[in-house]
């Protein structure tokens, strides 16, 4: 059993490849849910869908978000009535939506209506929600106030001045993993961080209590986002630097070096990482994340 | 200025027919609104979408109910995850239950969003719930307990004795019809009460505080739905035995004889009511529609 630690597009890229390894039963994915927000009264995840998507065979793998072929017949409905979405739905992956929300609101914690969902697709590895707490990222603006990340990057496209990251959970109490993740953990023969925004997606599930002291126990390998000293995609650079570290691979290890025992930066990368090992990490086709998955897993104990 | 008190079928056939004489904006229609219910999270009000969809020109005329063409690309992948809608909502159907939903949700009443709504499709009649409270219509079943009539209706598709009609406002406060409501009645010319079910769909507008009061100022048409002892559609025979009223146009008048000052039951009707007139009122196609309400009309004073 490996588990992977996963965001919403480098990582499904190289889960990709580890399933043409291995069967999906031998597949656990603890899925940041930092970016969850609610559009429209849904409760939407959108890490957590890209990776149920995935596995389902509905991923749209030209944007790595949604259904792949999916109609927006409800999105541009709404559109013409006057009421605008912050991020369109398609009517199939609102489908997932609705129902996440129907099982949240019948008193389901989000690992429980992960899996009915995950069930009701028909899926074999274990998708788990990083924690069943609300909890948002924000960035810290110039002048001290909070904005949402999701209106930061979306709303701003990132063009807004930050000086800081700050992650909250809706009751303020502290963020917790479930039980079901940190097992995943310790029955796992061994963990991948992959290569996702080190802030706002593999450090939230990093900062769930019981998280860091799990994978200390187990041998873990992160792959760096980074490529060339530059995000291969999304806003990682501007927030590393807000988050207090270096916007490269060097900036990455340092947030995941207490816990990882090998770290993969990209072959072309002009940053040396301590006693880092080199893989070309630029998935650009299913062939080459299959490539990288063999390599990762190769040096894993047997 | 016309105003018409509407259910979900009947009613609106009978306003396509109007539709046809007076302009858009002569016309106002109050809404029954104790049919709505929560769906997959979206607050549905069946027979406000039925009025609006009709004055929008995306009525499904075949059913009178959704819009036209519509596709259920949300609701098919719901049912293919295991996730069923207790009623099937087509994605553009969709679209406005979603816009209703949040603009309640940000604290808009049910007639300010029905407005925006309306705004929204460029309908020029004033649409106007009955009431802002939430209202439901419970059947008294046989051992006494209560049924949601919906789940009375569509859920055991009204094969269930009962003995009583219990209508229950969300807070237990009176029934109140929304001061709109009140000025549409006592600015227009007239009204007509439309042939919908007493029971479910113009006893509870009647219900409202205000309503028969201003309608006793006003001259009132009412047609029955019933044509020859028989309802032209729906569940009204059984609950109107159960609400104490004979299931005629006979139990129907007396129903609204404290308003009325003119009955409209159907030619073929056998039942007599008092000082009824008698109509072709079964609105097979637009032109028999166009045709009733012509007559309708000719009655109002001038």
């Amino acid at each position: 059993m490996i588990t992977v630690l996963s965001g919403g597009t480098g990582t499904p890229k190289l889960i990709r490849g580890l399933r043409q390894i291995l069967r999906d039963n031998e597949i656990s994915v603890i899925v940041n849910t930092a970016e969850d927000i609610h559009i429209s009264g849904h409760y939407v995840s959108p890490d957590i869908d890209t990776v149920t998507y995935l596995f389902s065979g509905y991923l749209n793998t030209d944007t790595w978000w949604g259904v792949r072929g999916d109609s927006f017949e409800t999105y541009h409905a709404m559109e013409k009535l006057g009421y605008k979405e912050i991020l369109p739905l398609g009517d199939k992956d609102r489908a997932t939506n609705i129902a996440r929300t129907a099982y949240l609101n019948s008193g389901l914690t989000l690992t429980e209506a992960t899996k009915k969902i995950t069930d009701g697709y028909g899926i074999f590895a274990k998708i788990l929600p990083m924690s069943n707490q609300g909890v948002t990222t924000y960035v810290v603006c110039e002048d001290g106030s909070l904005m949402h990340y999701q209106e930061y990057w979306v709303g701003k496209r990132g063009n807004v001045p930050i000086k800081g990251i700050v992650r909250k959970t809706s009751d303020d109490s502290p963020l917790t993993a479930t039980p079901e993740v940190i097992s995943a953990i310790e029955e796992s023969d061994g963990v991948i961080i992959g290569p996702s925004n080190p802030v706002t997606s593999i450090g939230p599930i990093l900062e769930c209590d019981g998280v860091r002291e799990a994978l200390k126990n187990k041998f873990c390998v992160a792959v760096s986002p980074f490529i060339g000293n530059r995000p291969v995609s999304g806003p990682a650079a501007a927030l590393m630097k807000a988050w207090g570290y270096e916007s490269t691979s060097y900036g990455t290890w340092q947030v995941y070096k207490d816990v990882v025992d090998m770290f993969i930066q990209d072959t072309s990368d002009t940053i040396e990482v301590p006693k880092a090992n080199r893989l070309d990490t630029m998935m650009t086709n299913e062939k080459k994340a299959e490539s990288l998955a063999w390599d990762i897993l190769s040096f894993f104990p047997r």
